[in-house]
């Protein structure tokens, strides 16, 4: 059994699974709107599949083509985007953005207001604070090169990344690494270790007590 | 009198003060949905209350155990979380959230976009300027007495807070303190002072034609 | 002919291009409700008016006063206030506003999460990536003179900000230049220079072959 609320609107096709609850206002399996000039892929996605227990709160929106596990919770005014992948026990905070063709692994939870950018790679565990910014694209638009060359962040199994963070295009996050909050990562975070400042660099180890 | 959109939804039990408006979409008096990992409270909460002549914009949110004064602009998409006592003539921006068990004093302005976390104080008259990050968990997530220490800032009456700036977690920022734009604030701020940088530094006084 | 969501509002008198699509939720045409203590404009503003084939994505919100060009995309969630022209082919991402009395020029993209300030003007071919914040008071809502004082970014053509980063009052961004991404600028930057850091300083030049 599934509750939606009358207010709800779930595209044809999409799968709930059991005990799924669709709040006031969500919108859940619909097809992107491309601009004429966007680069993104223009296929007729297959519908969105959510897992037994999933929570879309109120005004939050799920693209078509995209899977959530079981237990999710995709916070009130969340959006998460096409072809994304996200695993079991999975919270996306409320207004946070999960952009097309990434990956979100088991029990990561996402804060507020965050902005996780295409291709990113999130391994299971992450914790990402409210207002983290990530970004995938050196040269912002420009020349034809940057088409291979897009690539989000990958963080890596238990790591933190601090509010208000910004995570350079490319970055890896290390297992267990830190990002302080307000960091501006420009380079990869090695595992383990605490980073700080604009750019950020290594303050010290993550301390014992804090490892998962 | 009150004007409720046809397509808003005022839970049962909510109280609207005379002059109450809510507008196209908006949501208030929702019980909040915790994750079965939250470590939040879970009693069922107690109606929202709205004062006299408050607004709650179009597609905002303002969930149950929630008071907000009276002449309250709650901005278009922006969220009030349980828990939360908003004074008089308080203006909270467009896609703000306020979370949780916090407490904004009367007069204060908090702009478009801001993150105020939970367990937060701002007294009266402060000024939070537009996407501005506070946080209240310096081990996100980890350990156990991370729970007796969680602490969001308490912003002392009349400061401002600078665009984008961002706050860790507990700091003070002292009454008619000047927090500049992208600030990164990692320890208490004095009154009266201005402060930027990442870290925050001080840099001068505030001067006097610019009190309150 | 135009495609209205039967959960989108539009409101009367309401202009839309041939083609436009307004989808589910969205609201077109609202006018503002100002707080007794705003500082803005009060009169009853002319309706808003989209060009052909423009696009106001899912639950996104259109101010009266406003005219979008033809070929815009306002995206998921996103909010253009009154007395706002927007060119042609303009994307405006996820989840972004753009303030009153704002001018953004032809084929500029604003990506998701970004803030632009009231009284600013983005030229032609910008590109803001995600969670840029802009600002427009250097006195955050004190003394009489910063009401004449008040003034947004200009961002010149083909100019670059990079995500997360925060642009104070009044800046101008050259012509081609690139802010990078999480730098705080604090002055002006000169056309075609590479600037990043809290507060920033010119890196470089943009190299030629990412110019347009």
């Amino acid at each position: 059994m599934t509750d939606v609320a009358p207010t709800a609107i779930v595209y044809p096709g999409t799968v709930l699974g059991a005990g799924c609850r669709i709040l006031d206002g969500a919108v859940v399996g619909k097809q992107p709107t491309l601009s004429p000039r966007s680069t993104a892929k223009r296929e007729e996605l297959r519908p969105a599949e959510l897992g037994a227990g999933t929570v879309v709160s109120t005004g939050a929106i799920v693209f078509a083509g995209t899977t959530l596990g079981s237990g999710v919770i995709v916070g009130d005014q969340a959006c998460v985007r096409e072809r994304v992948a996200i695993g079991d026990d999975v919270v996306i905070g409320r207004g946070s953005l999960i952009e097309n063709d990434t990956t979100v692994g088991a029990r990561t939870r996402i804060q507020a207001h965050a902005y996780i950018t295409a291709y990113s790679t999130l391994e299971a565990e992450v914790f990402i604070a409210p207002c983290v910014v990530t970004t995938n694209d050196d040269f912002m638009g420009r020349t034809e090169r940057r088409r291979e060359l897009v690539k989000g962040p990958t963080i890596r199994r238990r790591a933190r990344v601090g509010g208000g963070a910004v995570l350079c295009p490319g970055v890896e996050i290390g297992e267990e690494a830190f990002v302080g909050a307000g960091a501006v990562v420009t380079k990869d975070v090695p595992p383990r270790v605490v980073v700080v400042g604009n750019p950020a660099r290594v303050l010290r180890e993550v301390p014992e007590d804090e490892l998962l």
